[in-house]
């Protein structure tokens, strides 16, 4: 058993941005550390042969209604972004840039960009906003706008992307327990269940 | 407010299975009572562009998992019937029929059709299971077996799976409270709380 669980989330995946306000809570309550894992979900839609939820007929509609009906269940603010779908390329990266210096600090960066889209209804495909984000939350935005540029960091969220496909990853948010997996912000009862029992 | 809600599914969903338990005593519990409505999810899926969950990539997998996870977590015996997935038209039929008859009696008709599949694992394709459970619940089965044969019968499925689509119904289960849509076995937290609330 790893002390630590994976968390695999898509920056404009509003579902990822509900479970970012529980999911480190959920996991210190049973002494377990969160990894973060931004990726795209792009990949995993070929996959499986889906697409973005508001893309779909009829699903598109109920998701549309059921985001604002969460967020209102959970007490959390909710706007769309301007630009949704989309491969939230810059802030991915710009996590694991971060994670490279502060790897607690990049997850407080990680909920930063997740409240700037859905919270206050930003664009992060605008890299003005990513830099502005991680000027706020204490790094160099100057820095992280030319190391998003590298190969090295191009690479880092490359490789996320691959990672979380060999694991199984689908979906976002997505959490594997030692082996585990679970899908979805609606599945978080059944993980706090799962670390205070062990599984069942 | 109507005193009814609308409960959809279909009868080789194993989330309708885990649903047929629960749904009854959770809209008593708010004094509401429950319209059953079996349908086939094969045009849903032809509207939403999906396929039954097994045959997806990697999300077959991982429901197959989620399946047995959920059965154990709620308590309840689960196993696969052996010609899943398919169109159960029989049962869908067998139930309509009975419903003209007796609407609680058939209530109790489709959660035995559920458990004869997904406790017992139990082929609901084979119309001599179709006929048993018939019996068991103390309806006619000769009288079934030539009722779903008839034009009459096999319109009112027909018209079931229609009015769904109408309502914009694309999954199972799926239930719809004074218009308000809560799509899966997930969702019935929120049922319960909806139903306590009035809503949020």
């Amino acid at each position: 058993m790893s002390q630590l669980i994976d968390f695999y989330f898509d920056f404009y995946s509003p579902y990822g941005y509900f479970a970012s306000y529980k999911i480190d809570e959920i996991a210190a309550r049973h002494g377990r550390t969160v990894n973060w894992h931004p990726i795209l979900l792009g990949p995993a839609f070929k996959a499986v042969g889906s697409k973005p939820l508001l893309e779909i007929p009829l699903i598109g509609e109920y998701s549309a209604h059921d985001f604002k009906r969460t967020a209102r269940l959970e007490g959390v603010p909710f706007i769309m972004p301007p630009t949704f779908p989309g491969a939230t390329l810059a802030a991915a990266r710009a996590f694991y840039w971060a994670n490279e210096i502060d790897s607690e600090k990049a997850k407080i960066l990680a909920k930063a960009f997740y409240k700037a889209a859905f919270a206050e209804g930003r664009d992060l495909f605008d890299l003005k906003v990513v830099a502005e984000v991680t000027t706020q939350i204490g790094f160099n935005a100057d820095e992280m706008l030319a190391a998003i540029q590298t190969d090295a960091i191009k690479n880092k969220l490359k490789q996320a992307v691959q990672d979380s496909l060999d694991k199984g990853v689908f979906g976002s948010p997505f959490i594997i327990i030692d082996g585990e997996k679970f899908w979805g912000n609606d599945r978080l009862t059944q993980v706090d269940q799962w670390l205070a029992t062990g599984g069942w």
